[in-house]
């Protein structure tokens, strides 16, 4: 509905726009209608949640003779398309297909036209899929929606005592938003193609559409520009994308229909641009990858920086076709301009009050640039001045209120604040973070038709190619849900079953999010066995926001090896969290459901005796010897919280003395260790203050 | 040493032989020395375990400083192979190397000469490898030896208190046989070409140096042939390898010191080349790869077969560069020979016995062939017959005896028998398989030197390329060091413990015989987690020798999924070895060992609850409802041991009445089920009988 809210929008059909707001509350009711009674059906594990599931009767049966077939449009990519999903079905299955000729498919798709040769914002991506016990079948207007309904389909395959199989269904699906993005950034640390690739392979899966590919920063500029060629080559390390390999992934997106926006920071965060052309920058250089002293910006005093810019903007044009170009725009601090005593005279000379009026400056023959290359351009919350053309799209990291002050003046947003992967939220403080809540909320429908939805964000300054599957997935997916569908989907204890669920799909995709967290014990573990470092390693998270740079040195050493377990760790504990739904339901029965008291005991066990089994293998490695606390720690946690059970069993209170003792080792569990924080201090915490009889019950 | 005995033969120089086989004794005794002296330091994980190992005095650190420098000959193929083994390196240890210039370099690699184009049979693949504190030092006569050392310091470099670091040491190394294969049948299920290349990685890693490529069978034909199209056409279900493909695979190998022998198994084992070429066959035909009826068979009375095979070979004989050239020749059953009056009457008419003669007058001309296009004839024992050449070498199914006569005939031999991968042997039965062992150890040295090596051997009626390399892997290893190691390398416990350790080196390559398990079992899982499956599917072995067979219809489907319990195991189950060691060990003590106890303890404590655990998956999944009587028999056996602990702790002998109620569930427990073996039957067993005054301190 949103996407065609916009197209209304744009080309000024208010009327028609009215019309499919009514139709988008009906849509909405029935979705509610048909999400409660899926409640009594089998779950389904679908992430996005369509917007409309009625569930039927039966199953389709997923065997050897399983095939498809297309009644409606085709060409080559929809064709490769169908090819990769019948592939992937049979490797999520182990079933080598093989149909015989003559025999009734099991999946029709019907597409009514094709898609765009460069995949628009708006494009329609709405299809329908029934599955009965005889068949399904799959339609859309276009290919595009074929593609997301594909993608439904491979989510609904689950095995069953029959064998594989589909639950009969029919599903009306449509994004809420047009635009549903990923931010990479591969300056920090080089992402190589094979490592985005798979995750665009994920992206599709949860049906995002927008890599926002963060290209350059102070730190490796990554694009080979054949007009600059010292760009790349004294500003990557020579770790970069040449011009054919991003042609081939952006048809490798365009396949997947992902569109893929360029973003070259600028005027600031621009430091590897001026090794190899200093005189673009506001200072003396020279410059070096590693960094030091204060951020070197952009000159936008200079008439040869435009014409630099002319030049690299209409090649940049040429190599990636998408029509909207992010210039970055952010965190500009400005001290290189202070220091620059021309800069300042310009600054005067022109009438401007300060360094944000020349960045709005900068940005306004930017947006010109831009523009005479037909793109749309796209920065960063500051780049928002009343001087700019309403056609620009602001990405906000500020928050809604952000957000909602430029849709107020009638600028196009995306929301990024709330999904930054990076900070090591857990899934559910994403989940709750919506592009049209608080300041958002309160605008007028016109205003809120320019919010044009939101992106993840997947900053790289801790991220290796080893590691960055595990930071992005499975969080990204709950993101990527909160932009497709109804805003009314909103249960955290279903995202988290689902998510669980996808999270598995994802790595039949050959993301590595899994994989490679045992891949990284194993390399801390040298030539032994994990198990008891998995029990460790899966109750921690890194610490949270930037808490992490508080230990680093400045600057910060983007060569050094990323081989500790805050590396290897989920940024969401898996264990803690079931462990602390566990003590709720304990604590809810009034201490007495033996089930789980019998689980809760399990998981105390394992950690009151991991750090004997673990011990040794700690002091043994370099890179596992500043886990020892936490080790130990966990330990402790785990003897606590069996003495709690014996007096809860026994019926007896806790001495105080025993309390103020354990107590001060779950504060000692609470402290910071390596980096890292212990998930699971808060249920046994609650455990002890149970046992002191000071249990609140629920 | 062998490899320059080898030499020393073809070129008639026996004194330089005999000279070379006192340096051997020499060298042997001198390993044995160092070998004793290697106890007491810290051990190293090496497979296969070099002819002579000098530890030394402290370690030098991997860091991010680490570089590599030849002082020696290079060429392109030696300078990708010190790239990859930078990059290994990275990986392994997760340092990302920037060596400032002019800095010291950690590695001098120096090569005196390079390798032949065409890799040869013995040529010379000794290294020597020096590591002090300051540095490391590789020598070698040729580039070949370079590669092998460079594998030798990957499996070195070990995590310690202080970093990564390759202890002191001084190792001179060479192989002890000189052809060092493993035989891949990509014909009963296709491999693709991505996956034999991380196997060829892992060859390189154990130092082995031929893969036997055995092309065709009867349930297809792989290789592309230009002159013959069908044979892939129509023989292959399209699933084949072109002959560009082929060229760049070969190449690949080559880099890796390895040499590549196809096979292509006639004039049995054939039916996939009569759907294209029915007159090529001793039957009327039409054929399918399906199969059903009586074996079909190359028919060697008509002149057009022998044309036919002229053309084939010839083009063949191009596209594998290798001197050897495998023909197959095994298992002729004959029957169709014997249902053609046509081919019965040629056999009287050329006055010979039976079909054995007539096939030797087929091997006769095919060896005529094959020499013509200047290759070496390769079979298996039954092509051995006194009418062909002596230069023709022969594999052994059969055994070491099939191979001694051979030998004492003057024929070469290859030892495959006791290295069937297949069928599912534990590593230590493997390992005991010496090629000099039994009737060979009772040969001249002469004839002893006709004794090549030997090949491990895939064969691929029950694996997918999902589950290839744990079939391979780490057993394979194991039979490798057997061929490179000297032959006084067999202590079983430290096979076991560096077979562990290189096991997750091989991973790092990319193999994925521990990873594809998980996988594989969360298919059958579908969404939850495999927790409590990999607790049963730890101590499950696949049953063992051709019993598979058992239960399977014939003709076997070769396309039906192999996704059940058995095809995710490991054919040899570490958990169950550890446990009866423990067990072992605990009844050495007069079972008073506490801390084994505890361990056992541990044990049967998971495996006595995990039914219940485990039981509602098992029922969901119609994958994994054949394993239910499984689950149930370890929860049995948990409980069983418990309850002897319990009469051990206590001093008291179990009743008659329970001892006799327990030997059923032990011998329950004993019965195949699913195809697969419970192997902590026999420990478990030990411990019931001890709790009834039975058993053995041994």
């Amino acid at each position: 509905m949103r996407s065609l809210g916009i197209f209304a929008l744009q080309g000024g059909e208010v009327q028609r726009m009215k019309t499919l707001q009514v139709v988008m509350t009906v849509l909405i009711l029935f979705f509610l209608a048909s999400f409660a009674t899926a409640q009594s059906q089998p779950q389904l594990n679908l992430m996005p949640m369509p917007a409309s599931v009625q569930p039927g009767t039966g199953q389709l049966s997923i065997n050897q003779s399983f095939s498809v077939t297309n009644t409606g449009f085709h060409d080559a990519s929809l064709d490769r398309e169908v090819q990769r999903f019948v592939t992937q079905l049979s490797r999520q299955t182990g079933i080598p297909f093989r149909s015989k000729p003559g025999s009734t498919p099991t999946l029709e798709i019907h597409a009514d036209r094709g898609r765009e040769a460069v995949q628009k914002l708006g494009e329609d991506e709405s299809y329908q899929l029934t599955v009965a016990d005889s068949g399904a079948k799959l339609t859309a207007p276009t290919s595009l929606g074929i593609l997301r309904g594909l993608q439904t389909f491979l989510q609904l395959v689950q095995i069953t005592p029959a064998g594989f199989a589909v639950p009969a269904v029919t599903i009306k699906d449509q994004p809420r938003f047009p635009w549903r993005g990923m931010l990479i950034d591969v300056s920090r640390h080089f992402i190589p193609i094979d490592v985005l690739k798979r995750n665009i392979d994920g992206m599709a899966a949860v049906k995002m559409n927008v890599l926002h590919w963060h290209l350059s920063d102070d730190q490796g500029f990554r694009a080979e520009s054949k007009k600059f060629p010292k760009l790349t080559g004294m500003g990557s390390d020579n770790m970069f994308y040449t011009q054919a390999e991003i042609h081939e992934f952006i048809a490798y997106a365009h396949d997947r229909g992902i569109r893929v926006m360029p973003e070259f920071d600028i005027p600031g965060h621009s430091r590897s641009w001026f090794l190899g052309y200093p005189e673009l920058s506001s200072g003396a250089g020279p410059y070096t990858l590693e960094g030091g002293g204060i951020d070197p910006i952009m000159d936008p005093t200079r008439e040869s920086t435009y014409k630099f810019l002319e030049k690299f903007i209409a090649e940049m044009a040429k190599l990636f076709p998408d029509p909207y170009f992010h210039i970055g725009g952010d965190e500009v601090d400005g001290k290189q301009w202070d220091a620059n005593p021309k800069i300042q005279e310009f600054i005067k000379s022109r009438g401007m009050k300060n360094n944000q009026d020349l960045q709005a400056y900068f940005n306004q023959r930017l947006e010109k640039i831009v523009a005479k290359n037909h793109k749309t351009m796209v920065g960063w919350d500051e780049i928002l001045h009343p001087d700019l053309p309403k056609t620009i799209v602001v990405q906000s990291w500020r928050g809604q209120a952000s957000l909602a002050a430029a849709a107020k003046q009638g600028y196009r947003g995306l929301l990024s604040y709330g999904y930054y992967l990076d900070l090591m939220w857990p899934a559910a403080r994403h989940y709750a973070v919506d592009p049209m809540a608080d300041a958002a909320a309160t605008l007028t429908p016109e205003q809120k038709n320019l919010i044009l939805g939101g992106e993840s964000c997947q900053w790289a300054e801790w991220v290796t190619p080893e590691n960055i599957d595990s930071h992005i997935w499975p969080r990204n997916a709950v993101i990527a849900e909160r932009l497709w569908s109804p805003q009314e989907v909103k249960d955290v204890a279903s995202m988290y079953r689902r998510m669980n669920a996808v999270s598995y799909d994802l790595e039949w995709l050959g993301l590595t999010h899994n994989s490679a967290r045992i891949e990284i014990l194993q390399r801390m573990a040298g030539s032994t066995g994990v198990d008891a470092l998995r029990v460790l390693a899966d109750v921690v998270e890194p610490v949270k926001d930037y808490n992490r740079w508080d230990d680093a040195k400045d600057p910060i050493d983007f060569h050094a090896p990323l081989t500790r377990m805050i590396d290897a760790v989920s940024p969401e504990s898996d264990t803690a969290r079931e462990f602390g739904d566990l003590v709720q339901t304990f604590a809810q029965s009034g201490y007495k459901d033996q089930a789980a008291e019998a689980q809760i005991r399990g998981y105390l066990t394992t950690w009151r005796d991991n750090d004997a089994r673990l011990h040794p293998l700690l002091e043994e490695s370099s890179l596992l010897q500043e886990d020892v606390p936490l080790s130990q720690s966990l330990s402790a946690l785990g003897a606590a919280g069996l003495q709690v059970l014996d007096y809860l069993d026994k019926g007896q209170t806790a001495p105080d003395s025993w309390k103020t003792q354990e107590m001060a080792v779950i504060d000692q569990a609470k402290t910071r260790q390596a980096d890292m924080l212990l998930m699971v201090v808060a249920p046994v915490q609650r455990l002890v203050e149970a046992s002191a009889g000071q249990s609140q019950h629920n």
